[in-house]
C-alpha cells in the first residue's frame, strides 16, 4: 500500500527510540493498540472527548481524532484528526468548532511503517444514507479476504486500515442500517471494540469474545463509552458496566437499546491488558489493574521466591507488582530504576558517541540505591529479550551484585492476532529458548516467569470461567477464534 | 457533506479577508481553481514538482500535494498533502521522502465552506489493481448524478470532491485500466484537466473542449505537464505543445503514446484564463498572457477612449492592460494603486474601529500620484460590484477628481460550470443592471466594458475558429456542454 | 519592571492550572527554582548539556538555554535560549550550531508575572574584557540594594533578573577577572549556585552556606557540574563531590584550580530539596533522596502511627515516603491517587461547567482501591492548604471512609529567601493555624507533621553539624543569613 | 561578539538565497536597513503599529518588535519581539496583550553573521529613572569608540547593536532625561532616525543631516511617526511633515514640543532611498518615489537613448523607471522579467543539479515576450555585477537578440556609513572598472548609468540646495560627516 508521509517524519524516529531504552528496542516492546471514547447526549461532547481521550493517551500516542454530530443541527458531522498527542492535536480553536452532543473519538498507535495521517481515526465516509464515522480498537483477522473481495467487485479504499471494510460492508448492503451493521459484524472475525456513528445513530459493539475492553458509563443523562474506566473518573462519570461480548448497543433519539449480533461463546479478555496495557487505575470486568498487578507480584514471591536486599520494578507498568513482591517477602521496595517523565516524541537522539559513553535518555539505574545490593527486578514481560538485557546491565553497571528477574506473566510465545503489535513467532525469545537460556541471554542471576495458573488466579474474578474469562493465547497458543500464521496480525485501528 | 475542520480555522478567516480589500469582497472576486503538475521520467520528480507547483501557486493557495511513484521500486507510491502554500506544506524532510521518478502534484483553492484537508489533492485510492492517484483542475458537471448512482450501488466516498467519481468509475469497470479510464472519461461532462497515476502508468487528459489549460514540456528525457507554461520556465523545461481537447496521453515504461477518448468538437478554452487567472508570463494555445492583456488595454482605448491625466491598473492582473491603454492613448501610466506584497493567509484583521478609521491591509491609493488627477482605472472584471466601488472610492479619497473605469472583458453575466467559483446568476451585477446602472453603483464617472469581438480579437490566434477557440459562456451564455441552473458549479478539485 | 510577553501567552495559563489540580492551586505549590549544568573540556559540550538539562527539567519547565565556548576557536560564544522544555527549545539544527568544548546551561521556573524570555538564562553580556555568560540557581537577598546603587551610577539593566548584578559588579571592577568575580561574590548575600563563563574561563561557585545544591562530576577528561547528580547518571559521568560552601572553582586551559571566596561558616543545605524538589535518584551531600524520603515515611509511622487499610502517597514526590510508611507499619501501600503523565503546558483547561461536573485533568483518586477504605495519605508539605483539601476530598468522593494525612516535613511557617518561590508569611497556613485547625480545614480525619528532629534524623548524614548541615528556616525561622520581611524573595534566576 | 542563534537557522539560509536569483547574489544586493514606527495618544497603539510596520515590511524582513506604554497604567511597558515578518511575529494573542496608547515599533534586516534575536528592536532597558525603549534606523559612525569608552568604565552590553550606546549615554548622565538625551545625540555621529520611549515621554529625533527618512502624521488626536509615508496611507493617517535634520520632538502629557539638539548644516537625504529602498507609494521630502523613478527612466532615455523593440524593468524597484523610459521613447514597455511573489524565507533551495538544469526560484525571463527582441533592461544599481550578469543572461537564454542595460543611478563606488549594508570598496565593481569593462562583465550589448546631475534633477525638489538636499556619497565620495575606511559601516539597528 502507498505510504503517506507522516506529519513530521524526522521526529517520529525519535519517538521509536524513546519507546525503549535504545534503538533496538523499538521492536522489543509490545505496542498498545488504540483507545476509543464515545459520548451520547452531552452538549459538550467534544470537550468530554478531549479529556476522555487524554485519559486513554497511553493506549495510543501517534494520532488523535474526534468526530461530533449535532443532533440539533440535522445530524451534521464535524471532525478533526491529526498526528500527535491529544493535547497537541486539539487546540482551543479546533475544539470549539466541534459542536455537537454526540461524538466518537480515537487515539492510535502505529504499527511499523504505517504512520499515516489518513489512517488516523475516526474514519469518515459518505454513503447512500449519509455520513458514517468509525472508530475501532482491535484487529479483524479476516479483513484481507473481505477487502480483496470488495476490491474485486469495484470498491476503492483510501486507507490501509482494515476498519474501512466495515464501512464498505454496511454501504454495500441493501438492508436498513442496523441490520446492515449486524450482518457486517457477523462477517468479521477478530478482537475489537467498535464505535460507529451516523447522522442519527451511535452503535457500540464488542467482539464475540470480548477480547478488547470497552466500558459504559453515565454522566447525568448522557452515556459515555471508553476503552478503559480511568476515563470515567477523569470526566466525573459513573461506571455502569462493561460492554458484553457480542453485544450491540444502539443509541438514537429514542434512547439506548441493548441488542446482540452474536451469542456469547467464551469470554476471552486480553490478558496483556491486565499485565501491561491498561492504566493501573482502570478496572476491567470489575478487576482493578493495580490490585491485579500487586497480586501478580505477590504470587511471584510465592512461586519463585528469591531472597535479596531490595526489590525494584521496571517503571511504569511493573511498580505495582514490585510492591506486591516486597509486601509478600518483607524485602524492602526501592527505587532502583527511574524513568525521565519528560521524554517524548520530539526528543533528539544522542549521537553514537554519546550513547557509547553512556548517555541514557529515558531509563537510569539509581546507583546509590542498588550499589552493592542483591536486586530482585520485576518486569511485565520478555518479548525479544533485548530490553531486559539492557535493564539488567544498567543495574549491574550501577553496582548491583546480583540481579534476579521476575516476570509477572507466563513466557510470551505466540503472536497476537487481536490488536497487539507483536513480532513474528520466530523473534519471540520464549518460543525458542528455555528459561535458563533466556536467563543467560539477559545476563540475569536468576529468572522466573509467573505460571499460567498463578497468573490467572492473581487476576481473579470470573469464578468458574475458562481461564477466568481471559485470552492467554500469547502464552498457551489457545486462540479463541480461528487463526493461522498467515492471518492478519496488524492492528485494524 | 461533513465538514472536516481545516488545519487552522482562525487563520483562514483572515485569508478570505485578504482576498479583497474588505470582508464583503470575499464573494466578489473570482477564485482561481487549482493547478496540476506532472513529471514522468525524472529522478527528482518531487523536487521538480515542488518548483513547478510553486510557479502555479497563484492557481491555488489553500492546499498542496505531491504523489510520487518510484518505477525502480516496483511502482511504490509516496505522497504528502496539507493545507498551506507549497513552501509551507513541503519541508526539506518531507520532500526527501518523496522519492520517485514519476509524480503528479496539485495546488488548490477552496470553495466556500469546503476547506477540507481530505479534499486536498492528489487523491489516493487503493483498488483491485493497486494504487491510484488523481489530480484535477476543473469541474465535472454531471458528477452529482454519477455519485448518487455509485452510492446507491454501495460505494462510499471519503471526500466531497467530485474527482473521486473518476476513481470509482475506473474501479468498478471490469476492463483493463486504460479502457476503463477512457470509458470513465466518456461518462463525465465538464471542463477539466486530469493527471491519473497508477503503479505503472501516468495518464494525462483534457476535456473534449479543452476548457482548462494543460501544456506538455520536456526536460531532457523526461516529460512534464503543467496547467500553465510559466512552470516550464521555472524548472528550465522546454514547452512542447498544449494537450489537445479530448486527448488522452498514456505514459509508461514503453514511453509516450498519444490517444483520444473523444473526438474534438469545438475548442473552447476558458476566456477568464486570458483575462484574469493565468500568470502574465504563461502562454495558452501559443498566446502570451501579458501580451494579450496589453492588447485588451489597447482595444479598450480604441473602443471607449476617455481622456484623462493618468492611467492606472488594479494590481496585479490589470497592470499589463493599463500599460496597453497608456501606450495606445499617450496618457501616462502611473502607479495610482499599490498592493502590499506581504499580506497573506495569516494576517490579523483590523478591528472594526481601525477599519472605519481607514486601515487598509492590502490595497492603497497613492495620494501623491492621483491627487487632483483625472484617472482612467483599468480592471479585469466586475462580479458583484462591491470591490470596484471600494477601489473607485479609494482613488476618490486620495484626491482623484474623476475616475473612469475600463474593464478588459465583456460584462460577466453567467455562472461558470467548468471550475471557476462564481456566485449565482442573481448576484452577478451585470446580469440585472445596465452599464449605466453599474457605473452609478460603483461610483465611477464613466464605465465601459470591452466588446465580445474586441476581446476575442485582442486575444487573437486560432484564426477562423468560433470565438477564436474560446469559451465565452460567462459573457454570452453559450455553454459548450449541456448545463442547467441546477448543474454542479463547484470545482471538482 | 516592563513585561515582555512570553512566547505563547494563552498556553501558559494552562500551565499554571496544571501545576495543581485546580486553578487556585497555582499559588499553593512551592515552585522549583532553576537548575544549572556546566561542561568543561568535552568536544560535544552542547550535546551533553542537552541531556544534562533534560535530567534537570523538573527544576524548571519554563525556559531553557545553553551557551557554549569553543576554546579552539578563540573562545567564541554561541548560545540559544527560549521559552519551553529542553526538548522543545533545542532542535537538532539549533544544537548543531552550538559548537564548543565548554558550556553552561540553565532551566528555569518563572515566578508569577515574570514569564519573560529575556530573563531566560544563561544571561550573556559584553564587557571590557570580552563576553560573559552567567547561569544561576538561587536568590541574592541584597540584589535590590546593589541594583539601585548600580543604577544610580549609570548602569542599565536589560532583565528583571537579579543575576544581572553579578555581571555589573564584575564589569565595574578595575581588577583582574578572577579577583573581580571574588569581590562580587563577597558583596552578595543569599543562597545560590553560580556558573560564570568568559571567553577563556569557567567559574563555579556556591554560596557561603551551600544553600543550593551543586555537584561536580567527571566524564573522561572533562569536568561536568550539575544542580543534581541525577544528570551525571544520565550522561554517564562519574560523581566526584559536591561543590563546597564558599568555594570558587576556576577552570581554564591550565585545568581546575580550587579556591574560596568565603570561609565556610555553617553548612545549611535547603531542607526542601530533600523533601520535595530534588529527583529521587539524586544524592545531595551523599544522601540519596529516595532513601531519605523513605526514612521520612518510616519516621512518620513511628512518630504519628495511625492504623488504616491502605497507605497512599501524593504523586510524584511522596511515593517513596508512602512506601516507607507502609514498610514500617505493615499496612499495604496502594495506588490510591494517580497522576496523568501526559499533562503539560499546552493542555486546554476544562470549561467551568465541565470542572463543576468533575473533570480532572491531572490527579484522580482510584475508586476501586480506596472505596470503603481507611486511608493514610502521605504528602510532602502544606503551603496554603487548598491543594491538600482538594486531594483529601478526591479520596472521600472516591469512597474513602477515613483520610489520615501525614506530612513528611515540619509545618511550613516562614518564607524562603534563597530561591524557592513561597507566598508571603500571612498566606502560609501553618503560620497562623494550629495543627488541629489545619486538619479541620483540609477536611482530614487526622493530621500530623514530622518533627524537626525526626526530619533531620531521617535525612541523616553530617553527624554533629547543626541541623545536620541543613537550612530549616522555613520551619524554624532560623535563617543562615541576615534577612528581613522586606528582603527580596524572588528567585534571581 | 557572541552569536545568538537565530530562531530557525536552516530556514534563513534559504532567505539569503532568495534575496537574489542565486546564492552568490546574497552579497550583490544592497540590503534595506530597518524601519521604525511610533504612535502617541491612540488607544490601540499596538494595532496601529502592527499595520504600520506591515507597510514598512520591505525595510526589514528579519525581525519585528513593538513596545507599548500605557499612560493610564502608570506608564507600564509591554513588549514583544521575535525573528520573522510582522504577520508571523504578532499573533492576535500577542497583540492583545500589548495594551497602551503609546508605542514604538521596528522591523529589521540583519547584516551578515548577526542574525540575533537579542538584536531585535525595540531594545528595552531599565535605568535609574525607570524603563527605556529605543528603536533606530541608521548607523552611528562613532559607536565603536563610544562603546569602548563605556566598557572601560564598567558598562556591560547585551547586544551587538550600536543602538545600545545611546541608552548607556543617557543612563550615565546625571542631568534630567531630555537634557541627557540631547547630550547623547550630540555625542553621536552618523545617519539615523531615533524613537526613544520612557514611562512618560516619547522622543523622536533625526540626525543633523536628515540622512534617514522619518515623517510625522496625525490620526485624529494622535501623532504617528514612520520611516516612510506609505504607512500613513495604510492606517488612514494624514501626513503632516518630515522630521527635520537635527530636530528633537518631545511628546508627553503636555503634548508635542518641537526642539532641536543640533543646528541644521546641510540636508543630505540618502539618494538610495529614492532609487531603491523606499516603497514607490511613499513620499520623501515631498517627492513621490514612483514619480521620481519614472523621471529617472525618462532622464536615462534622454541621456543614453538606445533604440530597441521593448523596454523591460527588473522587478520590483525598476518597473517605474522602465515605464518612464518607454513613455519617453515610445518603445513599448513589456513584461520581460517576472518575479514569483510567493518566494520567501522558508523556501527550499534547489539542489545543485536542479539549479544547473535551470530551476529558477524567483526571477524568470518571459520567453514569448523577449524572444527575437532587442531589449532595453532598466535596473536601479550595480553593486558587484554578479546579479546584473545573471539577469542579462536570463534574457539572452530566453531569446533576446540584444540586451542594453540602463541604470537609474550613477555608478556605485563608495561604501555607505549611514545604515545601508554595502560591501567593502574593493568589491564595488564601479570603483575599479570602467563602464565599458562593466558592460563586458555583465555580458550586455551596451550599458549606461545616469549622470549625477541627471539623477539629482530627476528627483527634483529642494531647489538651490546642494545636491537638492541629498547625500550622494556612494557615487561622489562626498560624505556629509567625517568618516574613514575604518569607521563602522554596520547598521546600528
Amino acid at each position: 500500500m502507498s505510504d503517506e508521509i507522516k506529519s513530521a517524519p524526522v521526529l517520529w524516529t525519535g519517538d521509536h527510540y524513546n519507546e525503549g531504552i535504545g534503538r533496538d528496542d523499538i521492536f522489543d516492546k509490545l505496542r498498545e493498540e488504540c483507545g476509543v471514547f464515545g459520548v451520547f447526549g452531552h452538549p459538550d461532547a467534544a470537550g468530554l472527548s478531549y479529556y476522555g481521550l487524554h485519559a486513554l493517551q497511553h493506549r495510543g500516542e501517534e494520532s488523535a481524532g474526534i468526530c461530533t454530530v449535532d443532533s440539533k443541527d440535522g445530524g451534521k458531522f464535524n471532525y478533526f484528526r491529526d498526528m500527535g498527542l491529544v493535547k497537541e492535536v486539539f487546540t482551543k480553536d479546533r475544539l470549539d468548532v466541534l459542536s455537537g452532543d454526540r461524538s466518537i473519538g480515537h487515539v492510535r498507535y502505529s504499527t511499523s511503517g504505517e504512520s499515516q495521517l489518513n489512517n488516523a481515526q475516526p474514519l469518515i465516509f459518505r454513503y447512500r444514507d449519509g455520513d458514517l464515522a468509525v472508530a475501532t480498537n482491535g484487529n479483524i483477522v479476516n479483513a484481507p479476504e473481505i477487502r480483496r473481495e470488495l476490491e474485486m467487485s469495484g470498491s476503492i479504499f483510501q486507507t490501509s486500515s482494515d476498519t474501512e471494510v466495515i464501512a464498505h460492508l454496511i454501504a454495500r448492503s441493501s438492508k436498513d442500517f442496523v441490520t446492515a451493521a449486524k450482518e457486517a459484524l457477523q462477517r468479521i472475525v477478530g478482537g475489537f471494540a467498535f464505535l460507529i456513528m451516523t447522522n442519527d445513530k451511535l452503535l457500540v459493539a464488542s467482539d464475540p469474545h470480548g477480547l478488547r475492553p470497552l466500558a459504559m458509563g453515565r454522566l447525568g443523562d448522557s452515556y459515555v463509552f471508553s476503552s478503559e474506566t480511568c476515563a470515567f473518573e477523569t470526566i466525573g462519570a459513573e461506571y455502569v458496566r462493561d460492554v458484553q461480548p457480542g453485544e450491540l448497543l444502539i443509541l438514537d433519539e429514542s434512547g439506548l437499546q441493548v441488542d446482540r449480533y452474536a451469542t456469547i461463546e467464551r469470554r476471552a479478555t486480553c490478558a496483556m491488558e491486565y499485565i501491561y496495557f491498561a492504566r493501573p487505575d482502570s478496572d476491567i470486568n470489575g478487576i482493578n489493574i493495580h490490585s491485579a498487578r500487586k497480586r501478580m507480584g505477590q504470587q511471584l514471591a510465592i512461586e519463585s521466591f528469591m531472597d535479596a536486599d531490595i526489590v525494584t520494578g521496571v517503571p511504569d507498568s511493573s511498580i505495582s507488582a514490585a510492591i506486591g513482591y516486597a509486601e509478600q517477602t518483607g524485602i524492602p521496595y526501592e527505587l532502583g530504576l527511574i524513568k525521565n517523565k519528560y521524554t517524548g516524541r520530539t526528543f533528539i537522539q544522542p549521537s553514537q558517541e554519546l550513547r557509547e559513553k553512556g548517555v541514557k535518555m529515558k531509563l537510569s539505574a539509581v546507583r546509590k540505591v542498588v550499589e552493592g545490593k542483591r536486586v530482585v527486578m520485576i518486569d511485565d514481560s520478555i518479548v525479544r529479550g533485548t530490553t531486559s538485557r539492557r535493564i539488567v546491565n544498567l543495574l549491574r553497571e550501577a553496582g548491583a551484585t546480583e540481579v534476579h528477574v521476575r516476570i509477572t506473566s507466563p513466557p510470551f510465545k505466540n503472536p497476537c492476532y487481536y490488536g497487539i503489535d507483536t513480532p513474528d513467532r520466530k523473534e519471540l525469545i520464549a518460543s525458542f529458548r528455555t528459561v535458563e537460556e533466556i536467563c543467560k541471554e539477559i545476563n540475569a542471576d536468576s529468572l522466573a516467569f509467573l505460571s499460567d495458573e498463578g497468573f490467572v488466579d492473581s487476576v481473579g474474578g470470573n469464578e468458574g470461567a475458562y481461564n477466568r474469562g481471559m485470552c492467554l493465547a500469547c502464552f498457551d497458543n489457545d486462540y479463541p477464534t480461528p487463526v493461522n500464521e498467515e492471518s492478519d496480525k496488524s492492528c485494524s485501528c
